[in-house]
């Protein structure tokens, strides 16, 4: 079993060797643009090492990964338009440093390309390799209608947003490992497992994110802490406290989140003080758990060696801290 | 062998059974109007009338046809926002109606239902069918690139102009008619002439619409004349204009091109005098019948009784009109 370093150099001379045609070089430009602005490459780093946890070859799995690479960043592309965000990763972003157009017809562009790499696969397994990239698909545009709609909502509850961040984020990761293990050649059954555990993950994996905006050590995460609190994003944590706000006819909460000049520093610690009050995190660290735990139920589900699992077990270790 | 009305009753049937989620509806009610508002649904039509002319059953090729038309929509919801255009047939654009973020993210899910409809074929041509499909949407990505393009360029050439409207109009022609062929079960060969018929007959009837909108007859077409002229647009007759007025040195199209005030009555009759002067028309005449003419000689190719490619000729002439 190669390490996900291996995996994620692999992705990296996939990646520098992906050739797209030249002309109309405004249409192709941006997308190797947006392809070179780094990123983990871990969602591509997924689709090889689900190939290779089952004994399939590696190189047969690197053009679908950057199918999933190319379509995560055509999202990226068509998301940063809808949020009208001047940076991504630190560099402008296509629709700042070429214009609107450009950024909604190179991202279209992005997900014919994603389509062709995604097709480089065996003939037996072409059918439900596409049908779950479409379904993933399909599923990463509600979540992130869903999202846009909460923008405004204040009235979203946890289970909604559960269902938001499971599309939006958590179902690529699934996709991504459960066509991977189609491609490693494993039964409908583990490739499944497989996606559970991706989900699952993802699901916690995002509340995590969610917990850390607040809690976490800034120097550890590099984050600035509050970001979350600032722009009123609805995480778990907010919405719980409104949900519990409501409850005990709170108002303070509603005040903050509807205030528009503020200071910072001073909303970031009203807000977590509310939080604390309301013992926010903890409900948030039981969902996280309650993920993670499926997600390793799903992956003791798997027929394969312990030493296999292993290390998705050791992956989803590296993604979940257990010391904020 | 099916009527061509009766084509087009098949996909208004099947877009009145289509069905798409119901939640989240901002992603999808916006997808069901743009389908609504009607079109000659002749795309999707072609791709039965292929089917039916090899023998095919129309039944297994309603869904790909579904999947042109969807695709079709898509493309133009995009080019919507970026002309930003308050109408489409008459109707408010979907990013006027809605808005322009939720224009971009419904296009891009029609995207995606287009990738499932064009999967509901037969294993065997699964591929083969994809591949042309995906090459199609490639193509007209780019065809859309170099008509943006050619907006601010004066330097057109009557060969970029030609590759663009190949891209943006005539390669879905023959994507449709390819890939019903593929459904109709005939060879590879037959198929890639009919393609070829499509895509130069598609090349024709663009050239076409550029000399009506100069010289059709109004009550005829239904259409302003001189559209074009007042706008701009690049066409045919323009482009060779300004190639002809370079070289004879004469400024005075460049300056109703860049004119900004002006009475529309008076450019429309102005540039079609210097029209008239060059003899653009004929140009473009010529040009026109030898694409048709390309049309009908790949259309002669195909190994089919000749009462079955009557058919496509009927259809072809229909499109292409002889009388002004």
């Amino acid at each position: 079993m190669k390490k996900l370093s291996e995996l994620q150099e692999i992705i990296i001379d996939a990646l520098g060797q992906y050739k797209l045609p030249a002309h109309p070089n405004e249409l192709y430009e941006p997308i190797t643009y947006i392809l070179s602005i780094g990123g983990k490459r871990l969602r591509p780093a997924l689709v090889l090492m689900a190939c290779d946890m089952f004994g399939g070859r590696v190189e047969d799995a690197v053009q679908p990964a950057l199918a999933i690479e190319v379509f995560h960043n055509f999202t990226l592309m068509h998301d940063d338009i809808m949020d009208k965000a001047p940076l991504r990763r630190g560099k402008a972003t296509v629709h700042e440093k070429w214009n609107q157009n450009i950024a909604i017809l190179s991202g279209d562009a992005m997900m014919v390309e994603a389509n062709k790499l995604m097709m480089q696969v065996d003939d037996k397994i072409l059918r439900p390799v596409l049908d779950i990239f479409n379904k993933t698909a399909q599923g990463v545009c509600e979540g992130q209608q869903l999202d846009m709609n909460f923008e405004d909502d204040n009235k979203v509850s946890i289970e909604e947003y559960l269902e938001m961040i499971r599309l939006k984020t958590a179902v690529l990761l699934g996709g991504a490992l459960k066509i991977g293990a189609l491609i490693g050649g494993t039964d409908a059954a583990n490739a499944q497992n497989l996606y559970d555990f991706g989900v699952n993950l993802g699901i916690a994996f995002q509340l995590q994110d969610d917990i850390l905006d607040v809690y976490g050590d800034p120097q550890k995460f590099g984050k600035q802490v509050g970001g979350d609190i600032i722009s009123n994003k609805k995480t778990f944590l907010l919405i719980k406290a409104l949900e519990l706000a409501r409850q005990a006819n709170a108002g303070e909460l509603t005040e903050w989140v509807s205030a528009i000049d503020f200071d910072k520093a001073e909303k970031v610690a009203a807000v977590t003080a509310i939080y604390n009050e309301l013992q926010v995190r903890s409900y948030a660290e039981t969902a996280m758990n309650s993920y993670a735990e499926v997600a390793f139920k799903a992956l003791d589900s798997i027929s394969l060696p312990e030493d296999r699992k292993q290390y998705l077990r050791d992956f989803a270790d590296s993604l979940m801290v257990r010391d904020y």
